[in-house]
């Protein structure tokens, strides 16, 4: 079970780092939720959250939104994951993993652009592993504006 | 064994990031020791490290004196931990891994604190697993003088 | 599989980062390539990188060159490495892998050096694992002219 979590997990940062946006929104069940919080205001326990899709529907429009604009500034993004923690809840898994990404601009210059947790439920969906609910909380407040890629 | 080796080492990072300082002394066996030192020490063997600890009564005391003190600028830390490599020794393991630390400071900037190496070695201890000695070795000879969490 | 194949990935890592060069053309085969390209040349199928070995001897020349001309600035680095994904191909496996490179001036600046995607082709050879090719897959078009050790 530790390797279909770590499949899924590290699948979804490839599809992102490889630019196939378009395949993000398949890595949820159709009623999955995505939400990026700060870290202050998770354990605050304040639900409102810097970005939240609560269907694949959402997620979708969002991807084509960010190809049909286009207007942000074009750059990459490179994962590196810790090792996920998981424990099995129900009929199906909670998981919690670290992960740092680097933001590649186009003129080459590379930041740290992110670290946090993601904090994860996971469920068998039709065979595969799929997200319920994903939870980026992110360590630091300061976020970018042009956040406009999925983390 | 590989699983229980990576729980320990994640479990304590895990505690750290989440600010549970009280909890960092428990990884450790009752005469663990616990030390910083820098690469070029560490290559140079001269025993005198940046930070020392030889017992969990010791690490008890640094942690009450940060919570008391409280003097420190309030950050969080973030680890990002290599797959370590271990290998059986006597009645133990000899473990090393890489890591990296960012450092989140209460401001949302991030950086890159501390790379480097852990060189640990790890027992059974009262039916679970702990350190009975780990070595932080910073790859780098500029410390931080406000450096006060544990690494 | 999975353990030989990180193995290898690990030891290639731990070997530059603790500065013995000299055991890096040891983990090719006789005849294996070594690589380094941008993402942008790979994407676009350009063949010209920016390093390439196309023998175990020509890495050899190279470890040469630089412990005898000792004109760098002499620096370390610090991997971090991604959990691999891997599948067997005929007699061998295509493995990626992401990571981050940080280096480490003499003076203890620590950078974000590099980061990307190893492209990895592995054979048994000998009975271990080596690689056959190695191509270094780099985010950032901005390379820095002193790169020597190699990645």
């Amino acid at each position: 079970m530790r390797e279909a979590i770590e499949d899924l997990l590290d699948g979804y940062a490839e599809a992102i780092d490889d630019g196939q946006i378009e395949r993000w929104p398949g890595f949820f069940i159709e009623n999955g939720t995505y939400q990026i919080i700060t870290r202050e205001s998770h354990d605050a326990g304040l639900p409102i959250g810097i970005l939240y899709c609560d269907s694949r529907g959402m997620m979708e429009d969002r991807v084509r939104a960010l190809r049909t604009a286009n207007i942000y500034e074009p750059h990459a993004y490179r994962h590196l994951l810790g090792r996920p923690h998981f424990e099995r809840n129900g009929d199906g898994f909670d998981v919690r993993s670290n992960f740092c990404v680097f933001r590649i601009a186009q003129d080459g210059e590379t930041v740290t652009f992110a670290t946090g947790r993601y904090l994860d439920r996971v469920v068998e969906d039709g065979g595969a592993l799929r997200f319920e609910a994903r939870r980026v909380v992110l360590d630091s407040r300061r976020v970018d504006i042009l956040l406009v890629l999925p983390l």
